[in-house]
């Protein structure tokens, strides 16, 4: 019988669970409750639980696991420290001294940003490409730096953090992690809504953005269509955006940047208004770089997590 | 007989030489000039030469070399591919192709910025420090990223090109590279003799800096007497290499900032000024990182490109 490895992504309202063969393959995928009650307690309690009763299902035996990677939404250190997970209830624990006892089996555990970057290098976007920067665009900006085919974690868990990286002088508005002209603030879905929100303030200029609800798909919907105002909004996301990339392009020069979360559902396009500011404002010998949207989507977390085993 | 090693940093003038101990003891340094002529085709030539005399005059066999490790002045990939190294005329050529054979040895290369942050993380500022990003201020800014005590070389050699993270928006001169507001337009010992220009242009204020030449050490030396005028100017130069720092921090989460270079003899007051705008702009997960001084000054080169042989 041939090895299986556990990927284990957690985030605040589902734990994603996935079980592989060790050369990625997906045996089955499945989720479970996230039970955020008594500051998370029973959350790896039930990982752990999910975990033995699907090794007995399936009809494996201890033997024939290789391990269980683990997400968490925080920054994790190599040790696999969770320095505070807001979303969970946990303040500072160490996964990995939690879970491995209860299941018995080796375990590693990472920041979900970085883990699913490491999902779409081994299996998606970014496959077979060993120096890549993973970046979401989802209700924040997450990333996932990978250098000659391992995560970089950083000294505190906080590498890969590049939606904190300052792009504008003149912001007014605070970003969430207390700071002001955070690169999140206008790359996030919800920083497209407020760069269309703040635009659409300026004037009266006719814009199907003024109908319906507003949201980054509705922005970039009307991008498509052709609308004047929204394609506005788009050239400062990608002047934002081209600008944050290319400071960590001259930090790690990576080959290719894997773009996913929920913003790159618009697909190609976002690109087209990225490219020319992260060409204007890269350092020359970085700029050799492709940009490939993300394929694994809320899957990437699984598999990454798998990696995380599988790459010891 | 112990084995030993040869670490080679070639520069525009001269090339420095030096034969370790397997643990990084000196054993002998020495200098041969860079012959530059003919598009530069004897450097690699008089090295071969240089590191095989000095094997015989030890009295050693090619079997005691572990091998030669080399610093370059351009962007290495991971192969040894060097492109364009306008010091010394070199176009695109590969370093190890061409050395290796004359040696008859293991070689290896790296960028010399990214070889000089691994002698720093073997025998320097950050020795022991597996995560720690070298941070060059001399004529430009160059930097090195050590992410689990390997050096980051990126896709194209261009990893710790940090010198030309963009910090300012308003920048009216051109940096080296092309771009506008590069870092190394205000941290570099020429980017600070700019800044104290400017500022001395804008009004009549007494300054020991309007004696004598100019030079980031008159300016330092005037900052440490006191002098009203250079504090400004320092002031400036924390706001930009603090805020630059804090993008690398937000990247890779180093436990330290190693700082070298001709502008770091002015010792640890740089910074008190670079790091309350640090403080003030880095992501709080990767804010505890700690700032030291380079300890290698120029020997710093032929120490990590020992290492770089040695950690094969």
């Amino acid at each position: 019988m041939s090895k299986i490895v556990f990927g284990v992504d957690i985030g605040g309202t589902t734990v994603k669970m996935g079980v592989f063969q060790a050369d990625g393959t997906l045996i089955e995928n499945w989720e479970i409750p996230t039970r955020k009650e008594e500051f998370g307690r029973y959350i790896l309690v039930d990982v752990a639980d999910s975990i033995l009763t699907k090794i007995d299902e399936l009809g494996y035996n201890k033997e024939d696991v290789i391990g269980v990677g683990v997400g968490a939404p925080g920054p994790v250190d190599a040790s696999g420290t969770i320095n505070k997970a807001v979303n969970l209830g946990w303040d500072r624990i160490n996964i990995v001294e939690i879970l491995s006892p209860l299941v018995q089996l080796p375990v590693k555990a990472g920041n979900d940003a970085n883990v699913a970057a490491l999902g779409e290098m081994w299996k998606g976007g970014g496959q077979g490409v060993p120096n890549m920067v993973a970046v979401t665009l989802g209700t924040g900006v997450g990333g996932g730096v990978i250098v000659e085919g391992k995560l970089v974690a950083g000294f505190a868990g906080g590498g890969g953090e590049i939606g904190h990286i300052r792009v504008e002088e003149n912001e007014t508005d605070f970003c969430g992690c207390g700071n002001q002209g955070c690169l999140e603030q206008y790359a996030s879905a919800t920083g497209i809504v407020r760069l269309a929100k703040k635009r659409l303030a300026c004037d009266e200029a006719a814009s199907m953005l003024r109908e319906g609800e507003l949201s980054a798909k509705s922005v970039w919907d009307a991008v498509k269509a052709g609308d004047t105002v929204a394609m506005e909004v788009a050239e400062k996301f990608g002047y934002y955006l081209g600008k944050g990339l290319a400071s960590v392009a001259s930090v790690v020069n990576p080959e290719v940047f894997v773009v996913g979360g929920g913003v790159s559902k618009a697909g190609d396009i976002i690109f087209e208004y990225v490219r020319p500011y992260f060409d204007k404002y890269v350092f020359e010998g970085c700029k050799d770089v492709k940009f490939a949207l993300a394929k694994l989507g809320n899957d990437a977390g699984i598999y990454g997590a798998a990696k995380l085993v599988i790459e010891e």
